[in-house]
């Protein structure tokens, strides 16, 4: 296979392109507010109290880094009222809060929530309020019930995560424009992949060449993993030496304007081990199945589902004797978060996938001590359009490195 | 003021010195749970249910990356009784569980934890098991309590907070090393920052220093903020140029074997004008007057607390007719983890401040639309070896660079 060089993917967004896709989030924040009011009238409750970063920019516009929610303290934190919104900010964040989110009230909060909440909740007339119960601690949630009786918590589910899945155009391009920082840092990593080079040096540089070339921030720590480490699903890169004859595991992901990649690919240092090879071969039939699953399903005109999308890549893995070898699931949605709905596993929903969505799909065989092979693309799915586009354009093939 | 140099400042720690505190986690984990142990003891509750990354790693030794714990599901989890450690892990995790926790039975648990919690509570004999409620989100403790009707959960408070609040000296050795990387880092940035370079393309060299400078990863995203984005004490760098005449506030952090510093300095580019230099000895008094009462107290022999330390700055900034513009507390304990116990603010404890233990100071004003300057350092108080040290040893001066 020809190697693949960065002039092969798609090139960085231009500025117009950016500031377009500031202009769709705006223009889309009625309709995602809409969706949620929709929801809370359904549900019979006044209000709904937002804590996850991912909701607050989504609905509220306030941009918050990752991890920055644990020294953040309520500051994001957003009530969405039948007409009202929301945010709480302290002094740290308030003007941030005003200049991101210019058509919410800004209300200031410090860590002391609790004796802040009944009046805030008067002020826009909530007597009943939805709170994602997976979002809140226990210790917050009971806090909060003590403070206001008359204020009445309601656990609601996943309800923006579900709103969320489906993914708006200007959304898919933004991923779409992750995976390409994404494959274009791989190309230009690969003359650097060579035996003596540290695990750790590797994730250094690719996470140089994405930052450099385009993404803000990375969507997770790399993870470079050379020969039996490679079998570690969620290992971390040290100081060891990559070797000839060995794989080298690959997974990494970049965010532009807040959306992210997600990607994994395991290459051959050197001349490869036929037990390796035929993983790979293993291991790439199982993702091509569960592509081919989708695709399949479109063409029938049947809406397909995440457990089977699942059981499509497991069925050829376990029928390879492989199948204790492959413990995670398929595929996650991927945007805001680097995992979020909808699950393609054995315990997900037998029910349509939402659509458009963007989800992973990455089978695995991992042998304890010796070797593992990961292949991760991200899959866009548009029942509608009768679309399945990978947007991970990185080659699949066999590629030797080193 | 003579310009810093990377130099002037601590090396990096040898290899030999890495492996001594791993050592010593190894070698003081017993302790640390036999703290927690008797905890339960006192409680009159079995066992302890453990889910946050800081308590993960300090009490189990499994390392969990920053953010992981959004991806890991319940992997890393522990439970400690009276006689037993246990951590929870799903497949992507065993291996690395087994080999960093080796004095912990590794229990694999897939996303279902409820349906596995009534056995595992009994395996260990545990009947009555603490959990601390601010850790554990109001969804999985319903589903735990509902699952095991015969496993009652109690809340607990910040059990395992009060104990990582007393650092051990491996713990200060590695925040000090961490505090040395930063500031050779900016140490090194110094002769980058001109007007016209924006506060992006700064915040990602001194990034690069730190990275490439010794730190595994940062303690948070840096804070590279120009002029009257100063004014925002969590704002984000942008494409914004720096220009003459501005303040440059740098808020940033490295992490080393785990361990995180966090500083913030407030240089002048080109020629400071009156109004920034008066602010900058405004804070930089606070700042003084705050460590003054540390000491003062260590010396009258009596144990300085967190609220009157955050008093000592802030009258300053009051008198000054400024106490309006600065609304954050002035101080936070840092380790594992970068914000953690103890707390220095207008709420905090009157109880005597933990010892030996690291925390901020860092005291800043701000004044909207126009700048702002903070200064932080982290400092360490023994109280019994009347101590107080900066651990952050870049200099406080005015500096002015451009």
């Amino acid at each position: 296979m020809r190697r693949p060089v960065p002039e092969d993917f798609a090139p960085l967004p231009s500025a117009r392109r950016r500031r377009a896709w500031d202009e769709a989030d705006r223009a889309a924040r009625p309709t995602r507010l809409g969706r949620l009011r929709a929801r809370l009238a359904e549900a019979g409750v006044d209000a709904y109290f937002g804590l996850r970063r991912e909701e607050i920019r989504y609905l509220t516009g306030v941009n918050l880094g990752d991890g920055e929610e644990k020294v953040a303290g309520h500051s994001g934190r957003f009530l969405v009222s039948g007409d009202a919104v929301v945010v709480l900010a302290d002094t740290r964040y308030t003007l941030q809060a005003r200049r991101e989110a210019p058509d919410a009230r800004v209300e200031a909060v410090t860590y002391d929530l609790p004796a802040r909440w009944a009046d805030l909740c008067a002020a826009i007339g909530a007597r009943r309020v939805a709170v994602p119960a997976a979002d809140i601690s226990h210790a917050l949630w009971g806090e909060l019930a003590a403070a206001a009786p008359g204020v009445e918590l309601v656990p609601a589910g996943g309800w923006v995560d579900e709103d969320r899945a489906v993914k708006e155009p200007a959304e898919v391009e933004r991923i779409a424009a992750a995976c390409a920082v994404a494959d274009r840092a791989l190309a230009a990593l690969l003359p650097e992949i060579r035996p003596g080079v540290t695990e750790a040096a590797l994730a250094w540089r690719l996470e140089t060449l994405m930052r450099e070339g385009g993404a803000e921030a990375l969507a997770f720590d790399v993870a470079t993993l050379a020969g039996p480490q490679a079998a570690l699903p969620h290992g971390s890169p040290g100081e060891r030496r990559v070797r000839a004859g060995q794989v080298m595991l690959f997974d990494f992901g970049a965010q532009v304007a807040g959306y992210r990649s997600d990607m994994t690919r395991t290459l051959f240092i050197g001349e490869p081990r036929p037990r390796d090879l035929a993983v790979h071969e293993l291991v790439a039939r199982a993702q091509a199945a569960s592509i081919a699953y989708l695709e399949a399903s479109l063409e029938a005109g049947i809406a397909p589902n995440g457990r089977a999308a699942d059981a499509a890549a497991r069925e050829v893995i376990s029928a390879a004797g492989h199948g204790g070898h492959f413990g995670h699931g398929t595929g996650h949605g991927i945007g805001l978060a680097t995992h979020e709905a909808p699950s393609l596993s054995r315990v997900a929903s037998e029910a349509p996938l939402p659509s458009p969505t963007v989800f992973s799909v990455e089978p695995g065989v991992y042998l304890e001590g010796r070797t593992g092979v990961r292949i991760e693309d991200l899959v866009l799915l548009e029942i509608t359009a009768r679309r399945v586009e990978r947007l991970t354009r990185f080659p699949r093939e066999v590629l030797v490195v080193g």
